[in-house]
């Protein structure tokens, strides 16, 4: 199948965009734009071998998971997502069938959070990839920069042993997201993809400050326990530093933490929200306390976490 | 190194963006959109083996290409570019050293037009990609889907060849696709990337109209020609069917032509405008005609172009 014959099959197969004026066809692709706030852009790509294992996984998680991850990031800066584009790197061994079922994930997850389809490019290549570049709307996006000494830190979900099969069947917490900007009660906000500490460390750089952590009070996932085979602590790190976790990871001021917990019991039904810590003053870092005493912790631990080459 | 050395590093190269509230660094940009007019957004990836050869060519020039592939998408829809997000597949044996001449070349265009690189992502790789995401603005984009029975047919510049270097070099049309969407008389337009016929056809089959053209009329690079050793057939089917001539290929209604000739005098200076022929109504395709005669070329020759897989 050449090009153009795969295109115009794709184009019957992805449905007519809503939020924009012109979809996949032309040289590019025509957003309607209007009211205040700003346009969030992210992008994200995704790769044989390094993100998933070709004939290890169903076409339809790959392409979901090709989407979700961008959804991802858009929930993190608490942005409404509205259309996205995808170039894919094809190499000869996948075949039309199996690209049909890529796009069959990726657009039902679409359809479910009514973003977009509205351009892409294809090439030849040695392996497969795909890289999706994103766009949403937000009033006042919330940033890494924002954290302030006395926040609270909250993460929702729980963590670790994503690789299981989190990291294909997450739900990336855009709902969540957009209630947290609403709120106007978050001072700094980011998604789980590197590993708990890792992205903490993201934060903490950004925002020029250090974190308490207790450790009795990281949500540990149940495939993580699993995979730590009993062991509490081994369970434990890997909450702390497994990848692909898609939680958000955000601060909010000491006095709105209570606000928040109402809010949260209405507008976020079904997902945990765990306090963590909090920010205090001081280089960036992580000090592990516990019953208002200091914990010591592997050392590197708070470093360690997904690298993506 | 490391990803995040390198993106520190990359942080320091990359200049601060003025479309942008926020650049590169946190979980997505953020972009001021302000005024009427729409959203154009475009992606274009290049490959490695498909669209040059690592080791024959400049790292800069693929920097430049990366981007310049699509500014030329904006420049078709007459969109003046704002911003861009570039994601990388990096094999091994592509260091930081050549990594840092390609982003080289490519903010040295992105300078060059006022676009601001907003965004990225990195992942290992088995061969080098570039995946780029084009934002830009447009009163009244034009599209492909314009063309009507009466329009001239015109072309920017001189085809063929694009193989010898021009692939590389080539000025993306963004002023001139500025300047023919403020002067409101283009009906439709695209880039030629696969070669004129087939992105003609493109035109053809948007439109539902059909082509006259003239073969003494289409503009010929002295590539083609060097390419064509002299024959001056072989030149001309090079001009119409060699891809990546990067030029405009768009329609003008017949009353507007003289006007259109005046316009383009003041506002593009050294980019020549070339009318190829008429569009007519009928089934899409192209007749050739010279002097009121039917001409016969080799059959499937509108049809010839680059296919990217």
């Amino acid at each position: 199948m050449d090009e153009f014959t795969f295109i115009e099959r794709l184009k019957k197969k992805i449905p007519p965009a809503k939020n924009a004026v012109l979809g996949i066809g032309d040289d590019a692709a025509v957003l309607r734009f209007s009211g205040p706030g700003r346009l969030v852009v992210s992008t994200d790509m995704i790769v044989e071998k390094v993100d998933f294992v070709l004939n290890r996984s169903e076409p339809e998680q790959i392409g979901r998971k090709a989407l979700a991850v961008n959804l991802s990031d858009l929930a993190a800066m608490g942005a409404k997502p509205l259309a996205f584009v995808i170039s894919i790197g094809k190499p000869a061994y996948v075949d039309a069938r199996w690209l049909d079922r890529f796009y069959d994930g990726l657009l039902r997850l679409a359809r479910r959070y009514k973003v977009d389809c509205v351009g892409g490019d294809f090439s030849a290549a040695k392996e497969f990839s795909a890289s999706v570049t994103i766009f949403g709307t937000a009033r006042k996006p919330i940033l890494r920069s924002g954290a302030k000494a006395g926040d609270w830190i909250a993460v929702t979900g729980r963590l670790g042993g994503s690789i299981l099969r989190h990291h294909f069947d997450f739900t990336p917490r855009v709902r969540e997201g957009l209630a947290l900007a609403r709120s106007g009660l978050v001072h700094s906000m980011i998604d789980i993809s590197d590993g708990l500490c890792q992205d903490l460390h993201h934060i903490l750089n950004a925002s020029c400050v250090a974190a308490e952590l207790d450790p009795r009070r990281i949500p540990v996932s149940s495939d993580a326990i699993h995979l730590g085979r009993k062991n509490s602590l081994a369970a434990l790190e890997r909450a702390l530093t497994d990848g692909e976790d898609f939680e958000l990871l955000f601060t909010v001021p000491g006095p709105a933490k209570s606000v928040l917990e109402r809010r949260w019991k209405k507008e976020c039904r079904g997902v945990s929200l765990n306090w963590i810590g909090r920010i205090v003053k001081g280089k960036p870092g992580i000090r592990w306390i516990s019953n208002d005493k200091r914990v010591r912790m592997r050392r590197g631990l708070s470093r360690k976490g997904f690298r993506h080459f």
